[in-house]
């Protein structure tokens, strides 16, 4: 099945078309216009009286974005990238094809898209820039080309001054931009409101670097007034600084503002290369945007040859005992300063809160073999914790030698032993030369105890000091750590990393990043109870997060009594992240021990897929609420959650995608009828019932609650419940 | 034998050191005094009416340095080392040891010094920090120590205050202060004469970032109108900034300037720590300048355990070909960029000017296993040339793929045959982190050919952007590559790496150092005639270059009609320059063809020693000129060379150095009567003579001029001539 082309374009651009070698001319600025598959969405290209190339977007038939100016500012300031172009030539072509994700939200994607790929010369300096658009059902994607010439080969980018001209002061579900951090609690607000809102809307945290009251990170979801859904970000982002979004208050025209580096620059630049793709999605029906697959289809194919290493996995940790602060990642307290290869913890005296102990791990193992996790992540297991944050020390890590309570050794054989894979994990403190120095060996460490994936960290100021977590120079580090790790067959799992922007359809090892605001935050003061509400619409666009979910006790003092902080979230809706935070890599974060005093919720944990064959987005209003009903990869077996944000909320959830004829097992973890995320968590209730296709059943999600339900089909045991 | 203690330290001093423990009071603000073993100088530290400490230094009863303040300024504003210092405690100590250096300038080093460590508290702060100083016979050495304490740990240096208060307007041979070049000629002036100098002595380099109008760089050799020689270091340069010195002209004090990083920030520093030492050694004697090794003894003992893979080499390579412009090292001209992993070298047409090509390097193997070069170095056999300077390109290259024209199997095996081994090139663009990269990569394949010494280069600006040559964190790369070098038993020469500090002593595979201008520069334009004078005092004080001796065509116009260089040398000087050009690595720069035309002075070069027992400093005056007589080691030939500047001069060589009873035959290298570095620099005599212990030989150097002699032990054969 290939769509057709829908090009519409005037009479002089299919001229220019037909005749390729067409001399310029005053006239072929003359606008092309291409229109999606589906006759929805339209796009335009023009070039200005000054000759700036620009474009707007139609969606049935309202204007989305205006008529947007392109272009580059360099740091040559001879050379400016943004008028005096004119086209040389329009090539269009159209794509249709299925692919199939080795892991995901459903088991194909298809890639349906219409380009329109303009040719332009700036008259005055005879630099040739291109411009490919792909203009999908669900969006707009398009990047700036940079063709093999003469006269424009290597170059810095001052800014890139790609505009998004908005047509009205809409609502945006935004974070503060900031070259150093993601981890911020959303907003919502009007566009207008963003810079008198901004200040309070930046936490503190371990490094970050807000650069303007007016900038915003992507993805960015925004909500016009008549009920249009737009989503702005970028696919593909690799060799290239991230972008943010900083916005001209009085025109609403957001411009792109990338992240410099410790230099200043943003980009060195060598032709041929493209830019990343800026992605605008675009539905009035909420749920579109998460279905949409566009920034994984603005990504390449996958690069890595042998894939059958690469497995979803959902596990537990040491961890969430050290985040809450009722054990430590360090081993003694002895130190008050730790230099590797001279600090000898031999004959340290234990702080005797070190969570990384044999003994520790080897009840996350028993606990993890016994409910069927796949994996034991362990944090603190290495020398180096006792000043690893906050001291610009480059030799902070050497990833290889286990504190003297780790036994290495015996404890990967022990989790072997009870079909458990150890996970492991790679702080740098932001120290990346330190870690690309360690890697091989580290990755080496990992393959010859049996360990397939690590989780990573950057936290605290990026070394090479003055760079920064999002620049071009950073964010190679981090490609170079994915495709290192695939050469060792790894996963990675990368925390405080540039935000995902589609790369693992290209380098399916990487199976998580952090890159927002996680559970994590749920210890350190809270999150707003409708975060999760938004994260699908805004960090989940790129790719899949380690969101960590599954607290179930919400009181973080009876944790660590020194510790007041408070989980705003409901039981229940703790177990529906499951179902609506896609990821192949899914934690159970809370203890062991809070996990034994509700058996009965944790089953839902245990049952639920990581794998999916196909996924219904029921309902979703971001900030609001959200019901995604999924089917297990290979099973019958179906699991739907909904988050919901600080309003009350009921749903008839209509089970019209079971299969008529079958009778299934329904198990519904919902909140208690006085559920509250703040007054009354830990309130929740679990049935079952049979259930066959076309049943509706009636929800009540409490403030900052939600529900779970797995669906299974029936067995005869089953049926006389 | 061990030397006593020559303290000398005023009652309440003596007083301190008996009795450790005793309260901090005013008084304890007493000056202390050290003497050095011979009792020539003599060092005082005070510290001020503001608590700064304080040292001054006096030769033989003149004052060298007068009273020069210590201390740093710290980038957290609330913190200054610099005054507010009471004296806790003073110790003395005193070392007379003797060890035998791996190669060097004499089979054995004594390390000869007393000892005043100051221990200080800042009163205000109860920082503490002490000052370590070493008194030997040729000089002083010391440095900051920051003990484990609870009120400093971590900390960033804006700035190290260090002073040199000197006692007049001294001469000097400068080359101006520059973060990323070292490759200037000098300039001899009184001090006060810098700054109106300064532009006219920074010529054009591929990366250069000066400072200030009178910033110079050290080693920096003085001369006072008395006749003292000053010579102005440091020491054991790890893992903190190159220092500079900044001159002060009215109060003429010389006061440290770091080299920044990308961050503008001097240094990281993690206590327990120490500085760098900063170094002053002084003589009335400018041979003593010479013959001092206290720059190797405040160095640490050799690192390496197992040393036999460390030879010192005599080499030629395909690479004056290149520098002079006649090769390329490039080797196609079809490219315009290059992207490594994409570019297909395989159909490229070949410019016809590469210089690394099969049939060159074998030529040049076969004309080092004729003439017993341990060594041939080939430059430009590895993908990447064509593009690799001046655009901050990260992945330049990937010292691993070669040429299509580059058999480095084939070549590497024929090479064995020859008894020659094949010395690596790794340029890295200044691109640190992409060559930390493939560092193992690159020294395994070096491995597997059989290779065990690297050429590095750092041409142009460093990477990361912002960064420069000479600060803490490139430092900390070229001391990584240093010891993954060892650790794989490579021997590396690196080129535009930070000037060296007498590392070499414990990392002996580090066997040279460009860091200077070399002789590359004499097809760039030209050096000085008196250049060569001048290195022995500067940059050869902190260990060996490769200078590149040994060019027989002077008019480099002869080797590519389109260069009008010129080598401002005679023969007869470039012969010498393996002589009074300490190095374990000597090349034999020019062409086999120049070598070819001049066999009997080219002799000079195959036979003459590059390891050697002992060394005398036979005449010497920066600048003008310099004698000096060697004896090879585990051998009885001496090898005598003399380098002179522009006047014409004559020396009467006395051969007392040899043994008595013995007759040796002298083979002397001498310019000829008309005989010029500009004008007639090819005009050269040989001669052979019968000598005996004791005997005169007069002879004359040319302006730029210079000879060498090897005398050897006659046989019978010889006695006959």
């Amino acid at each position: 099945m290939r769509g057709g082309i829908f090009i519409k374009t005037l009479a002089l651009a299919l001229f220019l078309i037909q005749f390729e070698n067409v001399p310029l001319t005053a006239q072929n600025t003359a606008p092309a216009e291409l229109t999606s598959p589906n006759g929805n969405m339209t796009m335009r290209f023009t070039t200005s009286a000054q000759g700036r190339p620009q474009y707007e977007l139609t969606y049935k038939t309202r204007q989305v974005i205006k008529k947007s100016g392109l272009g580059f500012e360099l740091k040559d300031e001879n050379i400016a990238l943004m008028e005096g172009f004119v086209v040389d030539k329009v090539e269009t072509s159209s794509k249709d094809e299925t692919w199939r994700p080795l892991w995901g939200e459903e088991d194909q994607i298809r890639n349906h898209y219409n380009e329109l790929l303009v040719h332009l010369t700036q008259k005055n300096t005879d630099i040739k820039m291109s411009l490919r658009f792909r203009l999908f059902d669900d969006g707009l994607g398009f990047r700036y080309e940079f063709p093999q010439q003469e006269k424009l080969t290597y170059f810095v980018i001052k800014e890139e001054m790609t505009e998004f001209a908005l047509t009205g002061d809409h609502t945006a579900h935004w974070i503060a931009g900031d070259y150093d951090t993601q981890e911020y609690d959303y907003t919502t607000s009007k566009l207008t409101e963003i810079s008198s809102l901004i200040k309070g809307a930046i936490s503190p945290n371990a490094s970050q670097t807000p650069f303007s009251d007016t900038g915003v990170q992507t993805a960015l979801m925004l909500k016009t007034s008549e009920g249009i859904y737009i989503n702005l970000h970028e696919a593909a982002l690799i060799d290239y600084a991230c972008m943010h979004l900083n916005l001209d208050e009085r025109s609403l025209v957001f411009r792109s503002w990338l992240t410099p580096d410790g230099n200043g620059d943003k980009g060195y630049m060598q032709a041929p290369r493209t830019s990343p793709w800026r992605t605008i999605i675009v539905s009035d029906d909420a749920r579109d945007i998460l279905r949409s697959r566009m920034t994984y289809n603005l990504n390449e194919p996958c690069k890595i040859a042998d894939v059958s290493w690469i497995k979803p996995v959902k596990y537990v940790g040491v961890w969430w005992e050290m985040i809450t602060g009722k054990s430590s990642w360090s081993y003694t307290n002895d130190f008050p300063s730790v230099q590797l290869g001279k600090t000898d913890y031999s004959k340290a005296k234990p702080n005797g809160t070190h969570g990384a102990n044999n003994e520790k791990v080897k009840r996350y193992i028993d606990f993890a073999s016994k409910h069927g996790f796949d994996g034991v992540l362990v944090e603190g297991w290495n020398i180096g914790w006792e000043d690893w944050f906050g001291h610009a020390k480059d030799y902070v890590f050497d990833f290889q030698t286990p504190y003297p309570d780790f036994d290495l050794k015996g404890l990967n054989k022990y989790a072997k032993k009870k079909k458990v894979k150890l996970i492991m994990h790679h702080e740098t403190s932001g120290s990346t030369r330190n870690y690309e120095r360690h890697l091989d060996d580290a990755f080496r460490l990992m393959k010859e105890y049996g360990y397939n994936a690590v989780k990573t960290g950057y936290v605290g100021p990026i070394l090479p000091i003055g760079y920064h977590h999002y620049d071009q120079y950073t964010n190679n580090h981090y490609q170079y750590v994915i495709e290192k790790a695939a050469s060792y067959q790894i996963m990675v799992n990368a925390h405080e990393a540039v935000r995902p922007t589609g790369i693992a359809r290209t380098y399916p090892n990487l199976i998580g990043n952090e890159s927002a605001r996680g559970t994590e935050f749920q210890a350190f003061g809270g999150s707003k109870p409708n975060h999760v509400t938004i994260l699908p619409f805004t960090r989940l666009i790129g790719g899949p997060m380690d969101y960590t979910p599954g607290v179930f006790e919400m009181d973080i003092s009876k944790i660590n009594p020194g510790n007041n902080s408070h989980c705003n979230s409901t039981l229940a809706n703790q177990l529906a992240l499951y179902v609506t935070m896609y990821s192949p890599l899914q934690m159970a974060a809370d203890l062991p021990e809070n996990y034994d005093r509700f058996p009965d919720a944790f089953q839902f944990i245990k049952d639920v897929a990581i794998d999916w064959q196909k996924s219904l987005y029921l309902e979703a209003e971001p900030g609001s609420y959200l019901t995604i009903a999924r089917k297990a990869k290979n099973s019958n077996d179906w699991f739907v959650g909904n988050v919901n944000g600080e309003e009350v909320r009921n749903t008839k959830l209509s089970l019209d995608f079971l299969d008529a004829g079958k009778k299934y097992v329904a198990t519904i973890y919902k909140d208690g009828k006085d559920a509250h995320y703040k007054t009354n968590p830990q309130s929740y209730e679990v049935s079952k019932k049979i259930v066959e296709k076309g049943e509706v059943i009636d929800l009540r999600s409490a403030s900052g609650g939600g529900f779970a339900i797995s669906i299974k089909v029936a067995g005869k045991k089953d049926l006389k419940m």
